[in-house]
This record gives C-alpha cells, sequence and structure tokens, in this order.
C-alpha cells in the first residue's frame, strides 16, 4: 500500500511530522536548564539512564497530535511503547534523544520523528528546539530550517576514509567488540569526534561529517536519521550492510564509496 | 593600577568586549558549514590542527575594533600574536575557539575575548555565533543572553563527585599522565561527555555541569571562560590549584567544595 502514496497523503504524513516536532518544542524547552529530577530507567546502579519528565511530556504531545490528526497509524515511541494501528504506517518517535546531553545543558539532544511502512522510514525529522533548529528529509524534501535561514542537505562528496570525520556519541561504543570495530575506523580516519549525540547524523546529511558509528541503538534513535541522510544522498546501514531501522550497530555514510571502505572495518565483527 | 578601574573604564572594556565578539560574527559565520580549505599548522603528517581562513579573518576584525576603541592595550592573539600595549590592560583572544568542531559543522566552537591585567582575566565573553548565544562574566555581570533570552549564569551547588558531570573535549586529553589524571576523575564521577570544547565551560557557569579537565592549553583558550566561570561562582585553577590564566592544565569547577575533590585525584600528576 505505502508503495504507492498520494501527493495528498505525503502532503498530510509532512504536515503531521512538523506538527509532532512543534508540539514536542515547547515540552522538552520548558525542563532544558533547569534543574530537574531524573530517575534511573534501569534501577539503582545499573547505570545511568536518564528519563526526564520533559522526556514523558514530549511524548504525551506528539501523541495527542497524532490521535487527533493520524487516529489509524501506529505509533512506536521511547517512553510509552507500542501502539497499534491499521493503515500500514507506524510513527517512529524519540521524544528526547541524547537525554545525557540534555541533563548537561548541552544542545546536541534532538526529538526524532520519523513515519514508517514495513520497509522502513520514508520521512523524518530531526529538531533541535534550544537551537531552533531542524533537518527534514523524505517525499522530496531534504534541507534544514535553522537560526540563518534554510540550507539544502546534500552528503559531502567521496574522499578517502584517510581524510574522513567520524563521530559516535561515546568513546565505549558498545561492547569490547563494538568498541574494537569504532576504532578501527577511528584509527583510519582524519579526524574523530564525540558527544554529538542525533546532532552527528545530522552534520552528515549537511555536508560536514563523512561517517556516524554507533552500536546497540534502538529504532526509535534511527529511523528519523535514516529519513534525513537517504534524502541527503547518504546511506545508512547495520555493520553487515544491512537494514539499520530496527536499531543495534549503525553506520551512517555520506555516499556509498565511505561507506564501503568503512563497511569493510566493521563486518564480521 | 587595574586594582582600581573607574566605572567609566568597566563600562568602555565591557562595551569593547561585546563590540570585539560582534566583529567576529560575521567572520566566523561567513565560512561556517560551508566547503573551506583548511590548513595544517603543524605541516603534513605532524596532526590535525586546522587553521581556517575565517579564524584569521575573525582575530583580524577583533583587532581592527581594538586599534579604534583601544590603542593602547595590548593583545594576545591565536592567530597574530602578542601586540604589545601601554595600558597595563591586555585582550586575550580566540578567534575560534574548537577549529575541530568548527571544521565539522557542530556548534560547540565559540569565540572567546577577555580582558586581562597582570593577574589574570577581568572581564570575559564567549560568544557562540551559529546560536546566537553570548555567556558574559565580570565587572558584576554574569549572565547569558540566547536565542530563548537572558538567564543568570551560577555554577550549580556542591555535591558530591559521585554524583557530577565531567566533561573534556577528547577522551585522550593530554599525555599519558595527564590522561589517567581525568580517568581517575572521570571514573569517579558519575557522568562523563565528550566533544564540547569552549561550550563546556559555558555549561559550569551554567550550572549544568560540574567540572570541565584539560591539558595542553593556551593562555587564549582559558582567559574569557575564567573570567566566565568566576563571575558565576566557579573557580578554575590548573592541576595544583594554582592560577590557570597562562594554559596548561585545567581544571574549571562549578563551586569550591567539587573543585577540591577532583584536585585531589590530579595533583602531583
Amino acid at each position: 500500500m505505502t508503495g504507492m502514496l498520494s501527493d495528498d497523503l505525503m502532503r498530510d504524513l509532512t504536515a503531521t511530522a512538523h506538527a509532532l516536532a512543534d508540539a514536542a518544542r515547547p515540552e522538552t524547552l520548558r525542563h532544558f536548564r533547569r534543574s530537574i529530577a531524573t530517575d534511573d530507567k534501569t534501577g539503582a546502579g545499573a547505570g545511568f539512564d536518564p528519563v526526564t519528565e520533559a522526556d514523558r511530556a514530549s511524548e504525551r504531545a506528539m501523541r495527542a497530535v497524532l490521535a487527533a490528526r493520524r487516529p489509524d497509524d501506529a505509533i512506536l515511541g521511547e517512553e510509552y511503547g507500542a501502539t497499534p494501528g491499521s493503515s500500514g504506517l507506524t510513527w517512529v518517535l524519540d521524544p528526547i534523544d541524547g537525554t545525557r546531553a540534555y541533563i548537561s545543558g548541552a544542545p546536541t539532544w534532538g526529538v526524532l520523528v520519523s513515519v514508517c511502512d514495513a520497509k522502513g522510514p520514508l520521512f523524518g525529522l530531526i529538531d533541535q528546539p534550544y537551537i531552533g533548529e531542524r533537518f527534514e528529509g523524505g517525499f522530496g524534501a531534504a534541507r534544514v530550517v535553522g537560526p540563518h535561514g534554510e540550507t539544502p542537505l546534500r552528503g559531502r562528496a567521496a574522499r578517502p576514509l584517510a581524510e574522513a570525520t567520524v563521530m559516535t556519541t561515546f568513546p565505549e561504543v558498545g561492547t569490547p567488540a563494538e568498541r574494537e570495530g569504532f576504532e578501527a575506523a577511528s584509527r583510519a580516519a582524519r579526524l574523530t569526534r564525540y558527544g554529538m549525540d542525533c546532532y552527528a547524523y545530522a552534520l552528515v546529511a549537511l555536508g560536514q561529517v563523512d561517517l556516524v558509528i554507533e552500536a546497540g541503538l534502538n529504532s526509535y534513535d534511527i529511523c528519523g536519521p535514516i529519513a534525513v541522510i537517504e534524502a541527503a544522498g547518504g546511506i545508512v546501514t547495520d555493520w553487515e550492510g544491512r537494514p539499520a531501522h530496527e536499531g543495534g550497530r549503525v553506520l551512517a555514510a555520506a555516499n556509498a564509496q565511505i561507506h564501503a571502505e568503512a563497511l569493510a572495518l566493521l563486518r564480521g565483527r
């Protein structure tokens, strides 16, 4: 069914995605850089995975928009899980991607919105409410609108990995084997940078960064970025070259050449 | 002499600092997220230390402001070095702190401006032109003005290191001994984040982060942040507890208690 989306439906899905991000903005900004209680999803002593009231309020605000505009679509949200639908379309929502950045005051977290069919993301947004910057990709659109206007998104031209910039959020990356894979690519690259959360994927789409390599992701961490990067001509797969929209180990690349070069270092880990 | 600054002089220095940051903004933004040639200050194969035309243009614009407004003050700039003066005051300028962030498109670089006497910074700014955010400290002021208005700066209240957030720009930090020092503090902390460049110091002043620990800094990397953090009630020293305005190993803390706790782990490295 979703192989033949009408122009009207694409317009409605696009407008709905923007309405979702618009609804999330005040909820995330209300608590950003305020003193907030964080509670640890994984229980005391089991690591640091903050969940804030902002995270939940942001997802509730987006679910209210979907209930009004698209009641037949399914929803998969980080905070409130899966809600079934009948349309064949699923909204995949991360109300705050990068909660550790969020609680540190850094403007590298984002609200991730995408609409998917069974094969993966069709359209997605990476929204940074503090900066006021929204990256959009799908249905023919590939652009960012931010504090200095609108810019088209386009992954940078191919260059050898030895001249490339690679990003990941934290140096541990994942398991020891995953860390080794990342470090093989990092050693081969010219520049490695950390700490950007979902903003790193936006920088691939912007043509500023060649690769993002991460592991242990969930579907809601990556569906929005996949839509934005693919719309900018980039490629996102797992470390075996398969579709990445279900999460796990992710390789996001600005173009096919550098994707192939990095994949050769990651495959089989 | 500068122990007795008049109100008029303080007002003029404050206005001059803002004029410097205003002059740097268009120069840094002109090339940000454009394709730019980078040339390697240290020569081929000797590491990656990009210097961009934006860096130089930004410092030239600031020097032009000082030539017009404060011709008797000395200048120390990252790109054009030291210019002597006769007033006892020195403007310490980093036209783009975080050039690696800059060439990656990340909005964590900044323009650092400070005015110092022989004992250190009197007033300083951390300016982020893309976000449109300026952190200001000294002469009784401690505030940030950004896309969502004005907020006072105040380091967060004391908490144990075990509950604290620590930042540094890259995990290698510096020499192996310096890395060990950082890692001792990082292990003791609750959360470690990377990649924020000068923005990490701004987050200490904002009350969002407890500690920034770095090594290998130059005077122009830290004088602006010292002024901003001290105005917010924080403390910045080297790893022996001495003044840090000449650079080197830097410990920036939100308050005296956490400064002491971190210093105990770093001292004597």
